[in-house]
């Protein structure tokens, strides 16, 4: 279907309106108005399901997704680094601090060239939305232009985004080649990225976001300008958040508080504020999230290679956290968030059992860590939702329709269903282990086809 | 193209022709003979390449793989359960002893029925094929028709194969409705599968593999017929060992000997011996094993569901041991080496920085654990090989042209390169993190085309 907007779309809807619980809308009709807003979900067997249907088909708005093809919600990726798009599936071999400074820092100091920026920023938010994200929450550079264009390839695009300058000006940790060059060209050139934002968003898809890359990249002045930039507009912030051990001791040592507590000194923990990963928080820095309000992009991919640790998210969940997924393009090697759900899941396991086969059983792992689909699909779609206040991820009247259209018959796909074992919520776990690119044949945003 | 036989091939090639020392013959040629065994390999520099070229190109035989394609080994599998492929990406969520009685043993009993083996069979060898494995080491059940149908499977798909009749008849850990009714049933069951195979297998495709279940799952009468079966018929063995802590205590318990010793015991630790798993293997055991020369099919993707640690791969190749990568069919979610291969890197990380943010870094991993992408990549193609005594997964001479071709560039593919930062190393990074099926775009067993 060409748009979902002013239609009635007959089919099965999987979706987690809470956690570890799954809904299965099966051969329901979904009316979509106009604006791409869900304006009735009716089950098969509601007294208003029979009347919608001949309504629809006889004015022609009727849309029957086919028999072995599944609606799910779109996904919301927290935390992506789209000027590391480039080098995905790579330079995953070396410590955070030595990562940044070998490769990243130069990667990203190139998209002072605009058509390096154009032609690598298309790629991503086209990639993003073909592997069924409808929401993107992403850092770009300390470049105006190369950010604008970030911000033009969402609209274009018709994903959801939440867009942000980096902020990194801190002299001692940023290389002179990339680096704002003061804290009031830090502020200055997120004002104006907030300022282009708002003056192209007429839709209300892309959203401006205040981003200090992390509290080792910015000087002080700029982490409690950004703060107060941000309260005084109502915008969202994202920043890094005890990642790695070194990043976890830098504010120990610089600050004597620990990441978390630094962050909300300066004034940069608010209810819209996204922590990545956080996987290093102590139940204390986790009860003070939990006050503020804040969520974290739990990032299971990345946190393989650079955070020295997996994140405890069962525990986060357990004090009431919100928590969303992030790819962390490009730390974490893929641009889908089946592929993340997937490692969410797999590191969970590894931290309840432990990893080392020399320890007794007992001493090995954690207890009561572990993470299941339904948990993991949860995350990847409504609980992103939640964390940034959206109301997308749960298929109800009054969300947005952000959707995608997984054909688990796709020639080429990477899915079988066997019917004469399969329930359909095996359908549903088989689509989150198995789907590939290939599988997802539609995705909507607002309504809008965007894949 | 349509076969490789005889012809030339023009193309860069990527292997890894010893432990983590990757290989790029870019612009290379590879002659394949009308076998399918590679007659010659020259790099663009060599003296005979001008000469080869223009003989192919005269002859009509010489095959150019387009730009932005590359040549890699086939991918060898040392461990699949064929029958439990239609369960692939479900029943994740107990423990291995418990997924047995609960899963597994029903849906393998179902292959009784051999519509349904031939169903199963026919998508798991085309689906094998199409994510670039071109050899595979399967277990099939206990019923004569199933197992003859995957061997057809095998011969039709033109897959490298290994096959085994399973074989477990211990009335107390088996159940009644899907066990081999005694010793003899199981000893004659394996002969019949072992003379069926010869009797089938023209090409040298097809082999038999004496195949235990595991010690859990077998009579003593049975454990020793079989070695003494394989070992007079010089047959391959494959059976799991010290998976999970309790597999690795049953043994313990039964034989007062670990699970390696007590397969050691009853004849079963060979030369041509597959041990699936090995997760808790001691340092003793890996000494066992290397002093029989068995090899080991390791298995990250379910290791993470069912093996309550991760294998510590890099100690097992430091002492010398021939390792192998495997999915492991059902218990692994996924049919593709590729996916196997990341989580191999992956879980090798999370081995070396631990797991529990709670613990001081100096006590949250084990050292020297980390397995990198060269590495790995000689794991899935020639160290599969080389565990198996296989000509094939280098590129040389005398080897059989077991080959997939990756298209970079594929339509709804998931790989980026970007010409102005990636070296042709990366190029191989990118494919190894990145690949999907879709960019799969030709595979090859001994020259003939099989996907």
């Amino acid at each position: 279907m060409k748009t979902a907007r002013g239609r009635v779309i007959a089919g099965t809807f999987f979706h987690a309106p809470s956690l570890g619980n799954v809904e299965v809308l099966e051969a329901a009709l979904i009316t979509v108005d106009e604006r791409g807003t869900i304006s009735a979900v009716e089950r098969r067997d509601s007294p208003a399901y029979r009347r919608m249907h001949a309504a629809a088909a006889a004015a022609g708005t009727l849309e029957t997704v086919p028999s072995g093809s599944y609606v799910l919600p779109g996904f919301v990726d927290l935390h992506i680094h789209a000027p590391q798009y480039p080098q995905l599936g790579k330079a995953l071999d070396c410590p955070l601090e030595e990562w940044l400074a070998r490769y990243t820092f130069p990667l990203e100091a190139r998209y002072a060239d605009v058509a390096f920026a154009h032609k690598a920023y298309h790629a991503l938010v086209s990639d993003l939305a073909a592997n069924g994200t409808t929401t993107a929450v992403m850092y770009g550079t300390i470049h105006q232009a190369a950010n604008r264009v970030l911000v033009d390839a969402c609209l274009e695009g018709g994903l959801r985004a939440f867009v942000g300058k980096v902020a990194m000006d801190n002299p001692h940790t940023c290389p002179e080649y990339y680096r704002d060059s003061s804290s009031e060209a830090a502020l200055a050139g997120t004002q104006a990225l907030i300022e282009y934002v708002k003056s192209r968003n007429g839709d209300g898809l892309v959203h401006p976001v205040v981003t200090p890359r992390f509290i080792p990249s910015c000087t002080e002045a700029t982490l409690q300008g950004l703060a107060a930039m941000g309260r005084a507009q109502g915008c969202h912030f994202q920043t890094h958040c005890s990642e790695s051990d070194w990043q976890h001791r830098y504010a120990l040592e610089r600050y004597g508080r620990s990441d978390a507590e630094s962050l909300d000194w300066f004034g940069l923990m608010s209810e819209r504020t996204i922590l990545a990963h956080a996987s290093l928080l102590s139940p204390r820095d986790m009860d003070l999230v939990k006050s503020r309000g804040s969520a974290i992009a739990h990032c299971p991919l990345s946190n393989v290679y650079f955070s020295n640790a997996v994140f405890p998210l069962r525990a986060a969940l357990a004090k009431g956290l919100r928590v969303g997924l992030g790819t962390d393009i490009s730390a974490g090697p893929s641009v889908s968030l089946f592929d993340t759900l997937r490692m969410c899941i797999a590191s969970s396991r590894l931290l309840e059992e432990g990893v080392d086969p020399d320890l007794p059983p007992q001493r090995r792992g954690r207890k009561d860590a572990r993470i299941d689909w339904r948990t993991a699909f949860f995350i990847a779609t409504a609980g992103g939702a939640d964390a940034l206040g959206l109301r997308t991820g749960r298929f109800m009247p009054g969300n947005a329709f952000d959707a995608m259209i997984v054909d688990t018959q796709a020639h080429e796909g990477s899915i079988r269903i066997f019917d004469e074992i399969d329930t359909i919520e095996d359908v549903l776990a088989k689509i989150l282990y198995g789907a590939s690119r290939r599988n997802i044949v539609a995705v909507y945003v607002a309504g809008r086809a965007v894949a």
